[in-house]
C-alpha cells in the first residue's frame, strides 16, 4: 500500500465531503421511520407497465442500436423530440442547442468543468440545490450567496454584489437559478424578478444557469415563462432532467444552451462517461412519442397536488405558533422555518428519536446560514404517513419550546 | 449573448479537443465505408431475447426499486455478485473495495478527479488508451509516457523515469497500465513484467491504475493474474466494465481499489452523476445471477477468436512485405506498424477514398511519436467485409509505396 494515501488526493479530493443529505437518507432507512428527507418521486408514479411494453418493442425493433455506445450528444431521435416539445411551448431551440446528460447532476458537473478554474466565482441563491453547490465545489469554485424574499434571489443584493466583484475586477462565471418551485425553498420566481435578473446579467455580462427540474410539476397559478426564453440570446443555460417527471433512475437529464457551450460540453462528456445509456434513451424517447409522457404527467401533478394539500392540512393542524412554511405552487418540497432561536440540527435529533426526519436548511445554504430552516419533501410518503410525520414533527417542535 | 464566449472557459476547457476517434467515427459512418475504428462489441453477441424476458421480469417483481434512485456506491446486488465473481476467481474482493461506476470512462475521470492537480504527472505507456489520456488532460495532468517491448511497457525505463522524476522532487500521481490485450497495441504483458512493474510501485511509492476491460476475451495462452491481485496490498486499482462483455449501451463499470480511494470516489460521484442507472445495474446483476453471462462470454469468445483468425488470415494473405501487426491472445484489436518513412496520416486520406477505415496510432501517443502506426479493430466488421477491408486496405499501401 501507498505510504500516505490523504495526501495524496487532488486539492479537490481533499475538500470533498459527503452529501449530508444522502447521509442523512441513509439514517432514515429503517423502515419505521416517516422521512420527508429525501427528493424521491412516489413510486406510485412510475409507469411500470408502459416500460414493459415499450421495452420490448424496442429490444425487438432496435435491439443491437439499443444496445450499443451512441452519440455523445444523445440519440438523435430523442434529441429531436425534446426540440419538438420546446418548439411546441414556443421556445426557439435547434438540434445544435441540445445535448443530453446522464443527469442533469452531469450537466452540472461538466458546466463546473468547462467554465470553473479554481477559485473562480459563482453566484447562488441562499438557499440553494445541494448538488448544484457540491458539483462546482469540487472544481474549486468559490460561491457567492444571494438573499431571497418572497419572490426568490433578492435583484438589488445581487446588482450590488456584481457591482462590488466588478470594482475588484472580478466576474462571476455564472448566476445559478432554480426559478420554479426552488429547491429547498419551494418559491416561484415571478417573471418581473426573471427580467430583472436577466437584465443583470447582460449588465455584468455574466452567463445564467437555469436548473429546471420541476418546472413542469404545477398544480395552480400560471406557468411563468423560462429565463433561457425571456432572455432568448443564449445568456441563460437550460438544464432539465426526467427524473421528476418520468424516472430518476433512468439518468437522463439535458442541457440547452448556446452552440458554443454545447459544443464544449460535449467533448468534456466524451471523456466523463462517452455517452449516456442508449436503451434508456431510447425508451425514453418512445415514452413521449407514444403520448404516455403528457397522460402520465398531468398523473404525476395530480398526484402531488393532492399531497401537497394533505400536508399543508397537516401542517395548518398541527405546527405550534412560531413556525412557518412556504406553500409552493409546484413541485416536491415546502420549506420551514423555526423561530430564530432555535437550532433545526437539534430538532432533527429530537425527531429522529421520533421515527421522522427531514433535511436541514443549513446545508443547502454556501454561507452556513438557515440554521432555523429545513426542507420537507412532499411528494414520496404515502399520504397517511404524512399526516402522521407532521403530527410527529410538531410534538418535537413542541417539546423544544416548552 | 456574453460578450466573449471562449475566454470564459476554465483552462481545462480551452484545452480540450474532441475525441479523435469520434469525430473519425463520424467520418466513416457511410454505410459503404469499412471501418475497422471504433471499438465497438458485434451487434451479433448482444443477448436481445435474454435482455427482454430479464426485463419483464425485472419490472414486474422491482418495478418501483428498478426506476428509483439508488445508491451512489451501486445496486447492492449488483455489487455482491461482482465480489462473488471475484473471489471465486481467487481474487480477494471486499464490499468495501468496490464502486460501481457508470462506464469505465467515468471510473478514469473519477480518479483523475480525486487525484490530479492540474501539472501533476502521471505515467502512460506509448501507446495508452485515448480516452484515459483524455480524461486525465481534463484535470490539468501531465502525461509521461514509457516505451513498449513485446511485453508492454518497460521495466528499464519506467524506473529510470521515475528516478529522474524522484531526483526533481516529483511523484507521479499513478502509473497507467492496460495489462491485457492491451488497447491499442493488443499486447499482454506476462506476469514476470507485472511484477517488476509492482516492485517499481512500491519502491517509488506510487500507484498502479490497472484498466482491465478485456481480460475476460482470451482466445488463448494462459490467463495472466491481475496485477490487483499479484500485489495484493492496496497498489493497484482495477478498473472494469461489461462493455465488451455484455453490452456497452448499459454503460456500467466498475472499480476495485483501497477503501479509501472508493471512499472519495463515491463522494466524487455524488456530484457527478448521483447514481449509475438503477434498471440497468439490476438488469447486469439477474443476467449474471441467471448464468446467462457466463454462457455468453464464451460465445463472444469464440466469435472474436474466430474473427481474429479470419482478420490475421487476410493481412497475411494481402499486406505486402514491411508491414508488421501484433498477433493478440484476445481483446478486440491488434496493432499495425508501417515501414518507418510512411505516414498513417497519409494512408488514411487513400484508405477512405477506398472505403476503409482506421484509427491513427499517433492519437494514443502522448509524446505525439507512432507516426507509422494504426489500430484496427477486428471485432464489429462481418468476416467477409473484414477480408474486403484488409484487401482495400492493403492496396492503399502498395500503392502509396509505389
Amino acid at each position: 500500500m501507498i505510504s500516505d494515501l490523504d495526501k495524496i488526493f487532488s486539492t479537490s479530493a481533499q475538500n470533498m465531503k459527503r452529501s449530508a443529505i444522502r447521509e442523512i437518507l441513509k439514517l432514515t432507512q429503517r423502515p419505521e421511520v416517516i422521512s420527508f428527507g429525501g427528493g424521491l418521486p412516489a413510486p406510485e408514479s412510475f409507469p411500470i407497465e408502459q416500460l414493459k411494453e415499450i421495452t420490448t418493442e424496442i429490444l425487438d425493433n432496435d435491439g443491437p442500436g439499443s444496445l450499443q455506445y451512441s452519440a455523445t450528444e444523445g440519440v438523435p431521435e430523442l434529441r429531436q423530440i425534446m426540440l419538438d416539445r420546446y418548439n411546441e411551448q414556443g421556445i426557439k431551440v435547434e438540434l445544435k442547442n441540445l445535448v443530453i446528460t446522464t443527469s442533469s447532476q452531469q450537466g452540472l458537473d461538466l458546466l463546473a468543468k468547462i467554465f470553473v478554474n479554481r477559485g473562480d466565482k459563482i453566484i447562488c441563491g441562499l438557499p440553494s440545490y445541494l448538488g448544484g453547490l457540491s458539483a462546482f465545489n469540487t472544481y474549486g469554485a468559490e460561491m457567492v450567496g444571494i438573499k431571497f424574499d418572497e419572490h426568490g434571489m433578492r435583484s438589488d443584493i445581487l446588482e450590488e454584489k456584481l457591482e462590488e466583484l466588478k470594482a475588484n475586477g472580478e466576474k462571476p462565471k455564472f448566476i445559478y437559478i432554480i426559478p420554479d418551485f426552488q429547491n429547498p425553498a419551494g418559491i416561484t420566481m415571478p417573471e418581473f424578478r426573471r427580467i430583472e435578473i436577466i437584465a443583470l446579467a447582460k449588465k455584468y455580462d455574466v452567463l445564467i444557469v437555469e436548473d429546471s427540474p420541476y418546472r413542469e410539476i404545477r398544480f395552480e397559478g400560471k406557468p411563468q415563462r423560462t429565463m433561457y426564453e425571456l432572455d432568448g440570446s443564449g445568456q441563460v443555460i437550460l438544464l432539465g432532467t426526467f427524473s421528476k417527471i418520468f424516472v430518476p433512475g433512468f439518468r437522463i437529464g439535458w442541457v440547452v444552451a448556446h452552440e458554443g457551450i454545447i459544443n464544449k460540453i460535449v467533448i468534456a462528456k466524451q471523456s466523463a462517461d462517452l455517452c449516456t445509456p442508449t436503451l434508456n434513451q431510447k425508451i425514453a424517447h418512445k415514452y413521449i412519442e407514444k403520448g404516455y409522457f403528457d397522460v402520465n404527467l398531468k398523473k404525476i401533478i395530480a398526484q402531488y397536488h393532492e399531497k401537497r394539500d394533505n400536508m399543508l392540512k397537516a401542517f395548518h393542524e398541527f405546527m405550534p405558533d412560531g413556525v412557518s412554511w412556504t406553500k409552493p405552487e409546484g413541485g416536491l418540497f415546502l420549506f420551514m422555518t423555526l423561530p430564530e432561536y432555535m437550532d433545526a440540527e437539534e430538532l432533527f435529533k429530537k425527531a429522529i428519536e421520533k421515527d421522522v426526519a427531514f433535511v436541514l436548511g443549513s446545508v443547502f445554504h454556501c454561507d452556513g446560514s438557515g440554521k432555523n430552516t429545513m426542507r420537507i419533501n412532499f411528494s414520496y410518503m404515502p399520504m397517511d404517513k404524512t399526516t402522521e410525520g407532521v403530527k410527529r414533527l410538531a410534538n418535537a417542535i413542541k417539546e423544544m419550546i416548552a
